[in-house]
């Protein structure tokens, strides 16, 4: 649990072009200003080792990837990640800010792919070593909307079918029904400003 | 189970120098004399995302990697190799055989390193869709008899101290005990004749 650590953990969710990338952006700009010691993560997150997993993971090349292949491979950057910097961070007392984090891959290759989301999650807590984001913001928004905002070329997991997107985006609200407490699910159609205002009236309720 | 698969499941197992690959080579060339139809893999086996991912792996550069990590690449890269080649083999009726498969990261990543086995074997099943070596062949030898054996450099693995490969050896050991009707050890210091001779005998009474 993050709770025994110094630290806030804070991840940002949603499906594709949902604009969770501009909020994590604007969350940190935020947090500098109010002094916090921020660490902005967006997996792989500059790691050597998980950069090269992930240029595996989304070269449109591999197509013939199996579906186990895939989600040991984020879990195995993620495992990196948690390692070389999300711990270390949390155990100073930093503020980690995640773009995209363990939701992702329960929403895309277990709700997605239809991958056994029981065992995800025990690879999960394998791999995360139990922590756990004190907060999540889920931007949901229509399927074909956060598609179109996307800019071509697309990357391999980009380019699945509207269908496959839906059931990811229907994922992450079953998701969200489970855990309220953590994760706070934002319309995503409002304007960025509103978003901004949102998340950060939550987050100041947070902070030491 | 392989019993389920028309084709029969070989695998070779053992610390670093016993010499495993030379009789692999040995039986895969008995098998092809014998008319066989033979798929000889060496993990990763030629598959081009499973290349990339032992790249990772094997790289001396990746000192920091975190255990995890290294435990969810090599499953990521078996699960493509099963998917990709041994599966559709077997299917088939082939003869797969394999120099190294679980068994190697139960005894590496699990008693070398201290990585949770209960935890391997199950992501385990979950990579391998259940399918299990019909016989494996454990060459059991001294650690630094085999580790002499070795020619430098050594990659990321091999470098390790031998204290790990002493309870690699060890815990190859342990599995053998556990699974007796499975995995014949074969002392590993005989000659390469005595070791050929054992072993085509015991697949001769498998062959259909």
């Amino acid at each position: 649990m993050a709770k025994r650590l110094k630290g806030l953990f804070i991840t940002f969710e949603g499906s594709e072009g949902c604009g969770k990338s501009t909020q994590v952006k604007l969350l940190c700009d935020f947090l500098k200003r109010e002094k916090r010691d921020v660490l902005h993560i967006r997996e792989p997150g500059g790691i050597k080792i998980s950069e090269k997993i992930r240029t595996i993971l989304l070269d449109d090349k591999n197509k013939e990837m199996a579906r186990p292949c895939e989600v040991l491979l984020y879990m195995a950057a993620r495992a990196q990640l948690v390692h070389e910097k999300i711990l270390p961070a949390l155990r100073k007392g930093s503020i980690v800010v995640c773009d995209r984090f363990l939701d992702s891959t329960i929403a895309y290759q277990g709700y997605g792919c239809g991958e056994d989301i029981r065992f995800i999650r025990s690879i999960g807590s394998y791999v995360t070593q139990d922590i756990l984001p004190d907060i999540t913001f889920l931007l949901d928004l229509p399927t074909h909307k956060g598609l179109s905002r996307i800019q071509k070329p697309r990357d391999r997991i980009e380019q699945r079918s509207l269908q496959y997107h839906n059931r990811v985006r229907q994922g992450y609200l079953k998701i969200a029904r489970q855990e309220p407490k953590r994760i706070k699910v934002i319309a995503g159609h409002q304007s960025r400003e509103a978003i901004r205002r949102i998340i950060e009236n939550d987050i100041r309720k947070l902070l030491p």
